[in-house]
């Protein structure tokens, strides 16, 4: 695994200069608009450099990995992904009513600063939405041959598409409090799992000019990884620290957010746990003593044990599909690496 | 003017089986990722239907002036600005705090009736972001030489970044209360302008594989006369009637929105008069007699008669340009009857 997690450190690095060239020409044509709105170049290049990044090294990789030649139009193909993925983000923030991310105040927070609520609100969701225009603008520009970027382009609109269906699913049924397993892995598929691993891998792939065929084994390597993915998110999400999560480790379970551990949990749980867990789960008033005991219930009901090894089957699972993606042995082992990272990493 | 009326009317019809085809489409793709979020597609086609589609038409107008030859095609090219118009609408909706618009609730407050406030416009900025995911994936899929889809889409993402920052400005400028003339004018174009009259004429150019030597002139039609159009609806904004609004004829006034009538009348009006449109510009409590008041004040101070003549002198700055655009007698003069409506029209 650490030798994904140097693979990872290794791509930043390189991406660092990219983003930097893109979103400095970013700056320059808001500057030409009106001196005002050049802030918000910064501002979304400062969000985005704060990422683990892990999409866009999967574009990379599955561009490379399908005969892509040219690192720098890999680095840049994959930021797509990155601008992208840090527009949903600012967006799910605001839904989420999340405050901090990587330790600094959400977009819609940081705007409230400026003059209230509202317009920090509406600047994010405004910048937000610049972040989608770029993406799709520069991979349009991107100078690979047409058909790949046609090809490339569908697929990434109707991922996107899928995860704003997946996204919608969570809002619904957060409301509604439907919280089965069921539920949960289907909201994880939608909103995470073709994004997360699947997706990239597969736009990199068809930017170097793969064939449609390898689509398939991608997508049954990437859906169980990225639903264990998520699963891994929610564990950090309950029982990481404020400072590795850079946000609180309280917000999911205040927010009500439907999890695996916390399905699980109320599942199994009984007597005056479960009424506390109800109690507890969307309750923004909870003291810091009432989070440890429903993190204490959900270790003790087995819910994590159970959430974890269903994460770990899931990477079992995709990881059959390897030797169907490539037959490189190189490429075999990192995909090995990526997947294992999903539900083993800390942070 | 009324023939051109009369030419968005047709277009309208002719349409209308094109969005619902493309919807229909959509519900299905929704229906399988989970029932209970098939309803999203019906909303956004009915959104999409109560408007004008102004856009849409000089897509069409565009291709066809330009040698597009498959009515079908210039249909479905022309849906997706109407798409990404519904989405840029359902936003701003949300940015403005507006509750109505075409006579019904607008999308976050009609799915605040569902689970409260924040439900409703965390939905409605995933279904815009939908909307755009959507409109971008019809643009790639379109049968066309892909030298053309290519061009388009580059013109297309600058055209909505510039949008986007308009809207930043229009913002900043709102709660910095900037209201200098060149304020409003420098807002309209960027967040207006090229977006409601070059922008779509000269995607439906492209399209049609017109050479870029054309961008130029429609650009210096367009700009002026895309100006006007939002002079012409800020004047619609606080003189029309709700029933021809859609929405209350208050709300701009309430908003605070910056217009050229407020900030003409703010600088003609002296004493009494200059200090209660201080006090009613932005001002959620204004009485109807308040309301009416201000209205007096514009007509008296000339602000409105400013504004129109202004608008006028806009769209005859951009009609000059007709004959470079092009040499068709009948192409000029729907160009020039387009030019007409927008400075002229009554909803």
């Amino acid at each position: 695994m650490d030798k994904f997690v140097k693979y990872i450190i290794k791509y930043n690095k390189d991406l660092d200069p990219v983003i930097d060239q893109v979103f400095d020409r970013d700056k320059k044509r808001l500057s030409q608009i009106a001196p005002v709105v050049e802030q918000f170049a910064d501002d979304y290049k400062h969000f985005l450099k704060g990422g683990k990044k892990l999409r866009g090294s999967e574009i990379f990789l599955g561009y490379k990995m399908f005969g892509g030649k040219s690192k720098k139009m890999g680095l840049m193909a994959s930021l797509v992904i990155e601008i992208v993925h840090s527009f949903l983000l600012i967006h799910d923030d605001f839904m989420d009513g999340d405050a901090l991310r990587r330790g600094e105040p959400t977009m819609h927070k940081k705007y409230a600063k400026k003059y209230g609520d509202h317009f920090g609100e509406s600047m994010a969701i405004d910048i937000g939405d610049e972040g989608c225009f770029l993406a799709f603008k520069l991979l349009n520009s991107l100078k690979l041959p047409r058909e790949r970027l046609s090809k490339a382009t569908q697929f990434f609109s109707d991922l996107l598409l899928e995860v704003g269906a997946g996204q919608a699913l969570d809002l619904m049924y957060e409301e509604e409090k439907n919280l089965l397993e069921e539920t949960v892995l289907r909201i994880h598929r939608y909103k995470t799992a073709g994004y997360t691993i699947s997706g990239p891998l597969s736009i990199g792939a068809l930017l170097a000019g793969a064939s449609k065929k390898v689509l398939k084994p991608l997508e049954k390597f990437g859906i169980p990884v990225g639903v264990a993915f998520q699963i891994r998110d929610d564990e950090l999400g309950m029982f990481s620290t404020e400072e590795q999560l850079g946000k609180p480790v309280d917000s999911d379970l205040k927010e009500g957010k439907i999890t695996l551990l916390m399905v699980k949990a109320l599942e199994l749980a009984r007597g005056d746990d479960k009424k506390f867990l109800k109690y507890a789960h969307g309750n923004q008033h909870l003291t810091l003593k009432e989070v440890e005991r429903a993190r204490q219930i959900i270790k003790d009901t087995g819910a994590y044990n159970y959430s974890h090894n269903k994460g770990r089957q899931l990477v079992e699972e995709g990881k059959k599909f390897i030797p169907q993606i490539t037959k490189n042995k190189k490429d075999q082992e990192i995909l090995g690496l990526l997947a294992d990272f999903m539900i083993e990493r800390k942070s």
